[in-house]
C-alpha cells in the first residue's frame, strides 16, 4: 500500500460534471489499495469572481481581508468534492488548512508554508479516509488565513507530499504533461516522459505554465516524486524527478514567455556603482529583474537595458523618474512588445554549439535578437513579441527534427 | 464607552451597496465611542445555491461536508464587510468561527454553542479594532465546522452578547420591529415599543419571523437586552427585555403560522396508554407535536388528532402506517390546509374574558375553529389554511381596535 498525493486544478474541477470525473479518479487511486490525499483549487472562476466581488467594494482592501475572501473557493470545492466521493461510497473527509495544519508566514496574499502538522490529516488516513485539503493558502501564526499566491495549490501538493514522505505527487492539470514547446502552436511538440527538477523549475519560471517553480522548488528539496497528468485523459503524464544521466536529448523545451517588458537606460555616466545603485533600487521595492546587458562604455558614458515582469513596468518606471537625479540618464527607453524565447536542458552545458543552432534558427527565419542570456542549464533570448511564436517553431524544428 | 453587539442577516448585506449601508452603521456606533461586535449571514442567496451546487453532485451529502460548504456563505460576507469598514478608515478584523472560538456540539447542521473562547475578540476590541465574525456557525470538539441551523446567526449574535456581557444586542433586518401582527397583511398592525422574553418567545415560536426562538431562549436565559431594527430605516424598533409589570395591552400580537398539518386518527380503542404509545413513537423519531385533542370515547371508541409541522407529514403517516397492527385506527386522515392562528400577551392568563373575546371575533367573521389550545400567555387556534389571513385581522381588530 502506498500514500499518493494529488492536485487538481480549477479547470479540472469547474462543474458538477467535472467534479465527479475527479472523485472517480481518486477512488480509483484508493480502491488500488493507496491513501489518498488531494489538494483542490477553487472551481473554474470563483477565485476571479470573488475577487471582482471585492473591488466592487474597496479596490484597495487589506491582504488580509482578501486571502479570508478568497480562501472560501478552495473551501467550495473540498465540500463538493467530499459529497462526490461520499456519494461513491469510499470514506472521505474535507479539510481546510487550519484543520490540515498548514503552518504558513505572515505574507498575506504570497504566503510561504514553513511546515505542516500532518497529526489530524495522518488520523484520518489511519481511519482509512480519503482527505481532501484545500490547496492554495496556510494559516499564519496569528491564526489569520493566507493565500500562497499564484500557482499556490501546486506548493500545497508538493508540500503534503513531502510532509506524509508520499510515494508520488500527481499534478492533475489540462494539459497531459511537460511537452518540448507549447503544442497550442508548435505543431510536432512532443511529450516528454520525464525531466529532471532542474529542467523543470527553468521551464515553469520560462512561462511553461504546466508547474508553479516554488512547487518545483519544494520538490527537489524534499525528494518529492512529482507526475504531470491531464484530468480528461487515460495519457501517462511526464514524472519530473532527479535524473541520474544525461539524456541523450539536448535540449528538453522551447518556451516563450510574453510576461516581459524590456527598459533601456541610455547614456548612464560609466562610474562604479551605477548599476548597483539601479538595481538596488528595484529590488528595495521587491521587483524582480531578469536579463541584464550593459553596454561597452564609450566617451564616459553606457547603456543599461533590462527586463522584468510586465505588471512590474509602471512601478520602474515611476521609480526610475523618482531618482532621475541619481541615475542621471540621457533618455529612458521602455517597451512591452517582446518576448523571451528560451530553450532548457541539462545537457546544453558541455555542448559549445547549443547556442550557435539556436542563433542560427533565428537567422535562418529572419528573427532579430534583443538581448541574450545563458546558464548552465538554459539559454534565453529576447525577440519582438510579434516573432516570438515563429521563433519557438523555427528552434523547436532545428533542435528536435535534427 | 459601551459594548454593542450587531446582527445583520442576508437581505442587509446582499449586494455592495447594502454592504457599504452596514459599513455605514457600524461606523456610526464604533464613532459614538462603542466597541463594536458584529455577527452577519451569508449574502441573500448565497446559501440557497450553495446548496443547489450540493444537489447537483450529492442528493444525500453528509451533514458534515454540507456545514463546511455553507460556512463559505458567512466567511464571504464578513470580508466583505471588512473591506467596506476599511474603505470608510476604521480600524477593523473579520474572524471565522474558529478564529472567534465558537465552540459547539457535534450536531452538524442543528448545533448549538456551548461556549464562547473571547480571547482572540477581546484582544482586537483592546485594540479599538470593529470585529466582525461569521454568523450562524460554530466549531465542535473534533475541530469540525458545524451550522446553528435556520435563525442561526441570530443566536450567534445573542451568544456573543452573553459572553462579552454587551450593553445590547441589535438585531438588524428586513422590517423595522415586532408587530402586533404581521403588517403585510394586517394593515393597522402597530409596532410595539418593547416585549418580554416569553411574550418573544411565544411569537418567534409562532411563525413571526422576526427572530429565531432559539435566540430568544438564550437572551433570558443571560439576560441580554435585545433590539430588532431595520437595517434600511432610521425607526426605533423594538427592545426585547425583562418587563417588570404587566402591560396594559392584553393582547400583544396576533400570529399566523401556516407550517402546519393536521392527522386525525378516528375510531381508536379507547384503552389506557393509547395517545402514549402513538406520541411514544412520533418523539422517537424526532418528530414535535404541537396541538393535540382527544374525543370522549364512546361505544369503547375515540378520535385522537394532532398537528405537525407540515414537512414532517410524509414520516408521520408512514409510521402511522408502519404500526397500524399496534394502532388499531379505523381511519386515519391529514391534511396540510390549515394554518394556525395565536394571540400572544402576558396579561391574558388573569382575564378569563380573552378567550371569549377572539372566538366572538372568529364567529363575527364566519370562521370555524378546527381545535384550540391555550397556554399562559397564548391561545391558538387552528382553522382552515384560507381564513387564516381573515382570521388574523378579525381578531387583530377586535383587540387592538378596541
Amino acid at each position: 500500500m502506498g500514500l499518493v498525493v494529488q492536485k487538481y486544478g480549477g479547470t479540472s474541477v469547474k462543474d458538477a460534471q467535472r467534479v465527479n470525473n475527479v472523485a472517480a479518479r481518486i477512488v480509483e487511486a484508493y480502491d488500488a489499495g493507496n491513501n489518498v490525499v488531494v489538494a483542490v483549487s477553487a472551481q473554474g472562476d470563483t477565485t476571479d469572481d470573488l475577487i471582482e466581488k471585492a473591488k466592487e467594494i474597496n479596490e484597495n482592501a487589506s491582504k488580509r481581508e482578501m486571502d479570508m475572501l478568497l480562501a472560501t473557493g478552495e473551501q467550495i470545492s473540498i465540500a463538493l468534492l467530499a459529497m462526490a466521493i461520499e456519494k461513491l461510497g469510499r470514506p472521505v473527509v474535507s479539510l481546510t488548512v487550519w484543520q490540515a495544519g498548514f503552518m504558513c508566514d505572515t505574507n498575506y496574499s504570497a504566503a510561504r508554508i514553513n511546515k505542516i502538522n500532518t497529526q489530524r490529516i495522518q488520523n484520518e488516513l489511519d481511519r482509512r479516509r480519503i482527505v481532501i485539503v484545500a490547496g492554495f493558502q496556510g494559516i499564519n501564526k496569528y491564526d489569520d488565513i493566507t493565500t500562497l499566491g499564484r500557482g499556490g495549490s501546486d506548493t500545497s501538493a508538493v508540500a503534503l507530499a513531502a510532509a506524509l514522505g508520499a510515494d508520488i505527487c500527481e499534478i492533475y492539470t489540462d494539459v497531459d504533461g511537460v511537452y518540448t514547446a507549447d503544442p497550442r502552436f508548435v505543431k510536432n511538440a512532443k511529450k516528454l516522459d520525464d525531466i529532471s527538477y532542474d529542467e523543470m523549475l527553468e521551464l515553469a519560471s520560462l512561462g511553461a505554465n504546466v508547474l508553479h517553480n516554488r512547487s518545483v522548488e519544494m520538490a527537489k528539496k524534499y525528494h518529492v516524486k512529482l507526475a504531470v497528468k491531464s484530468s480528461l485523459t487515460r495519457e501517462e503524464g511526464t514524472y519530473v524527478k532527479e535524473v541520474d544521466q544525461v539524456e541523450k536529448m539536448l535540449v528538453r523545451g522551447v518556451t516563450r514567455d510574453n510576461d516581459c517588458a524590456r527598459v533601456a537606460l541610455c547614456g548612464v555616466e560609466d562610474t562604479p556603482g551605477k548599476a548597483y545603485t539601479i538595481f538596488s533600487l528595484l529590488s528595495k521595492k521587491n521587483i524582480g529583474v531578469d536579463l541584464i546587458i550593459q553596454s561597452i562604455g564609450r566617451s564616459g558614458k553606457k547603456d543599461i537595458s533590462f527586463t522584468v515582469a510586465e505588471g512590474d513596468l509602471p512601478a520602474v518606471l515611476q521609480i526610475l523618474d523618482d531618482n532621475r537625479d541619481t541615475i542621471k540618464a540621457d533618455e529612458i527607453v521602455s517597451t512591452t512588445e517582446v518576448s523571451k524565447v528560451s530553450i532548457v536542458g541539462a545537457g546544453m552545458v558541455n555542448n559549445a554549439g547549443v547556442a550557435t543552432t539556436m542563433f542560427e534558427a533565428l537567422y535562418n527565419a529572419h528573427i532579430n535578437i534583443n538581448m541574450i542570456a545563458t546558464s548552465e542549464i538554459k539559454i534565453s533570448v529576447l525577440v519582438d513579441r510579434k516573432d516570438a511564436e515563429r521563433a519557438v517553431v523555427a528552434i523547436h524544428d532545428k533542435f528536435m527534427l535534427d
